[in-house]
């Protein structure tokens, strides 16, 4: 994430494979040990050696899968390091077949909401070992003992490579372990969840006649507004019998809901162990799970997943930033003010205001509007907006370009006591692709990659990129998307010029860090 | 909005012409004047015999224009009453062409943000007298004194008939009173509306090199963040001359910030005046504004506007609902929980927590989540959901199926000191439709509906209908939308049968009001 984040003090590594008490950019001269040390995606099987030439920020070479690896699926995958901004690779991949065993409830710490916006969650929580565990890749599909999803993630770090490693290794097993308080359901597709655990159905007195609830409702009788047991209600008799709404949940939901809380169990995690380890910085994430014949994206961040699909685009993840989310931002500025200390001013204007324009009218819009009108100057206006700038230039606070992923917890604005936190948030939102949906051909795939991709493609262009690759390719060479990905990430860096990285039509090529997957969606239901 | 919101103590309008003391239906006995009669649209021209058989709930006569009267564009417009639910058409209506007159700045209070929480606006507001004026329909175009606009209008009671006859009267004034400050600049299209008023642009500070800001921000410098003049910066030297973004605002985003701010203002003179008069209930609000060429759909509520252009369906507004705002209203919970009371809980279960099950795992999901997971439940969980119910039967407190509107500024939920604002927000959604981006034909409209429509007709049926209806009339006749808008407002509302309303595939019709129009495109550059 070139330029999202600069750090104050120039950090410099301690050694490009500092394995001891550096973790990252910002603050070299930290007592604790890593959680990790500095590492590339396991996958690739790096010498150390090889990690330093990756490390070559004129040559860039682009790494790829050698020949005799290969990933689930046959996915593609290949990545460069940036143009000079950081001493090394801050982006991070994963891939693996993990598998969530059955294991008593009480092993796994289910995510709780936090009961009051100050509460802090204070479950423990696993270290990765024995939780999630990976798989052979010839041992498919649902396994006796629990649950198998395949798991693809890309983590783009800023301020440091820490909290990417450390997401890097451990989200996996976050998400495994919310999903095994759901095995058993999540294996019967047959019925329903469940609304409540160990009940048996016909229990259920929504299909009798008395409401539910606490006796102050039940003293207070049914509202006649149509909500059974709402507080307020008018009379004292006991209700007439009626219908009880019961919401129908998805198997599909729970899911979704489980890999939102493995987001945020992640992130409390990192929040601990920086406590004892020396993790730095921040780091983007995107996951995308195969689970029971569907694909779910979880996205916090600014990297991107899309389907190509016969030479239709789908895309499969929003984009979190400050314009993207400015209205959130605004909001949560103004319910709370004391988070914007006294320097900051949740209303957006078109430029910085000056002290000699109090009393004149000037443009603004705050997290009502997504127009513009004028208002009159005061005094408060002078104080610096929530959030300043265009495009990839845009910052929260005038310190971060991105407002979802984890990490980041000790990260304020410089010289001041205003946590970014909360509004950098953990939380992902999750896109669901089903693929029994319809037929996959070969060239059928999910492209996910950091936003050192995006900035200098287009979806159209990377579409068009891929299409054109594979269908040059023999369709039965497994070694097809990873050549794609090569390609793509090369179309994406350019060549160097005298004058700097070039792409086509001579435009810039990305100087950031940049990493790709490439997923064929025909092995979703056929093994390579 | 059948059903939407029912009052507690069942109200009886006090005659159905009812002009003195009787504002709605939820307080007949208040003592205050009304601010407006009880009407049905004025441009229907009804004598009061007329709107007393308008209101018939068994043979429910669908009202049309008469053949004598025309609106703008030649547009189509038919209502019906509800059932039974409520004595009156609780819908109104109105359509105008207006102008926005050059004034003194001052004369319109501008629309001014908040600037802290709990701050309130105290300007003084128009009463529409003089400021929005209606035109001559022969008189077309740019005014010469200031600027014209055509103005559709739909609002949808709830608890009383007040807010909505209040707000059909005057929104449109409001709206053309935001427009008033802009008018100069809309009519200046040759360059981008100036981010200061009253400022020369070769002043502007940020083509030069010093940053702007107050004293503060200069001793601090310019930040390494990239942001210029940030706080926070970290040395006490000047900065070097660099580049200052100010951000374009194009002229369109001036309209959608004034209707806005209009439904704003218009929302802030309901709850002022409701202490001088008795003004009932709260209403939904869909406006289209067509100015210089383009359609503003404004909406708070659940009324929909879309466009149906050759077989194509183009959605022109988007529904708030419980359920579509789930999380705006669970994140303001959690932010506020004082908002609650001590009788909600922010958090959302599949049905109504039993005391019973305490300690027992039940499925939940707060505002981080689309998903869902299973959480032990506590005593704190026995309180009522913020959001219950699903589809129509949805509600917010237990009180209100809506999200968005005007009025409602004394609802609490029963018996309870909870206000159901400001969960019931009356900020619009506005989205733009270039008129001159395709060649119109007779047969592309918008059509625009209460939910009495929507709830018993998909956005394909509505678009089959008014498409086939059309293809049956001389493109030449001028009654063919009205004709079209009747047809329309028949198939929702259906045939009496012994056993109700009925439409097609014996499905039931709507027992709610029912209010459509329908807006032909092409004469918004061609006038009939």
């Amino acid at each position: 994430m070139l330029g999202r984040v600069k750090c104050a003090v120039a950090g410099f590594m301690g050694g490009i494979m500092a394995g001891g008490s550096s973790g990252g950019g910002c603050n070299p001269g930290s007592e604790l040990p890593v959680k990790f040390p500095y590492m590339r995606p396991e996958f690739l099987g790096l010498s150390p050696d090889e990690i330093e030439c990756s490390a070559d920020h004129t040559a860039r070479p682009i790494v790829i899968l050698r020949e005799t690896r290969r990933l689930p699926w046959a996915t593609g995958y290949a990545e460069v390091i940036n143009a000079g901004k950081s001493a090394l690779n801050e982006d991070q991949a994963c891939c693996e077949l993990v598998i969530a065993r059955r294991r008593p409830m009480s092993y796994c710490p289910p995510s709780t909401p936090s009961k009051t916006p100050t509460a802090k969650r204070r479950n423990s929580l696993p270290n990765g070992e024995g939780l999630g565990l990976r798989l052979d890749h010839s041992k498919l599909g649902e396994d006796s003992e629990g649950l198998v999803f395949h798991y693809w993630a890309l983590f783009d770090g800023h301020a440091g490579w820490g909290a990417a490693v450390v997401a890097s290794r451990l989200m996996q097993h976050h998400i495994a372990c919310q999903l095994q308080a759901v095995i058993e359901i999540l294996r019967n597709l047959s019925s329903l969840p469940p609304t409540v655990l160990g009940e048996e159905p016909d229990t259920n007195p929504y299909l009798q006649g008395n409401p539910p609830g606490p006796h102050r409702s039940l003293t207070r009788a049914a509202s006649l507004r149509g909500a059974s047991g709402a507080p307020g209600s008018p009379c004292n008799t006991p209700p007439p019998p009626r219908f009880y709404t019961e919401k129908k949940i998805q198997h599909e939901s729970l899911v979704i809901g489980a890999i939102e809380n493995a987001f945020k169990e992640m992130d409390a995690q990192i929040e601990r162990e920086k406590q004892v380890f020396h993790i730095t910085g921040g780091c983007t994430a995107l996951t995308v799970v195969y689970l029971l014949g569907k694909l779910y994206v979880g996205n916090a961040g600014d990297s991107r997943a899309i389907i190509i699909r016969s030479n239709e685009i789908i895309p499969m993840s929003t984009e979190f930033t400050p314009e993207s989310e400015r209205q959130r931002l605004q909001f949560l500025g103004f319910m709370q003010p004391h988070l914007l200390g006294n320097e900051f001013t949740h209303l957006e204007f078109p430029r910085r205001v000056q002290r000699k324009e109090v009393g004149k009218r000037m443009l603004y819009r705050d997290f009502t509007m997504n127009g513009w009108a004028y208002k009159t100057i005061e005094e408060e206006d002078l104080k610096f907006p929530l959030i300043y700038g265009e495009g990839k230039k845009a910052r929260v606070l005038a310190t971060i370009g991105v407002t979802r992923g984890l990490g980041d917890h000790d990260l304020k604005v410089h010289d001041s006591n205003i946590y970014i936190k909360p509004f950098l948030s953990c939380c992902p939102e999750v896109k669901v692709y089903d693929l029994a949906q319809c037929e996959h051909g070969a060239d059928d795939v999910l492209v996910m990659a950091t936003d050192g991709l995006w900035d200098v493609l287009s979806n159209q262009e990377v579409a068009e990129s891929v299409t054109t690759f594979l269908a040059n390719c023999d369709p039965d060479d497994l070694h097809r998307y990873t050549m794609a990905a090569q390609d793509l990430v090369m179309r994406a860096r350019g060549v160097l010029r005298d004058r700097g990285w070039r792409i086509t039509n001579e435009r810039l090529g990305s100087g950031d860090d940049i990493s790709a997957f490439i997923i064929p969606l025909m092995y979703g239901n056929h093994q390579p």
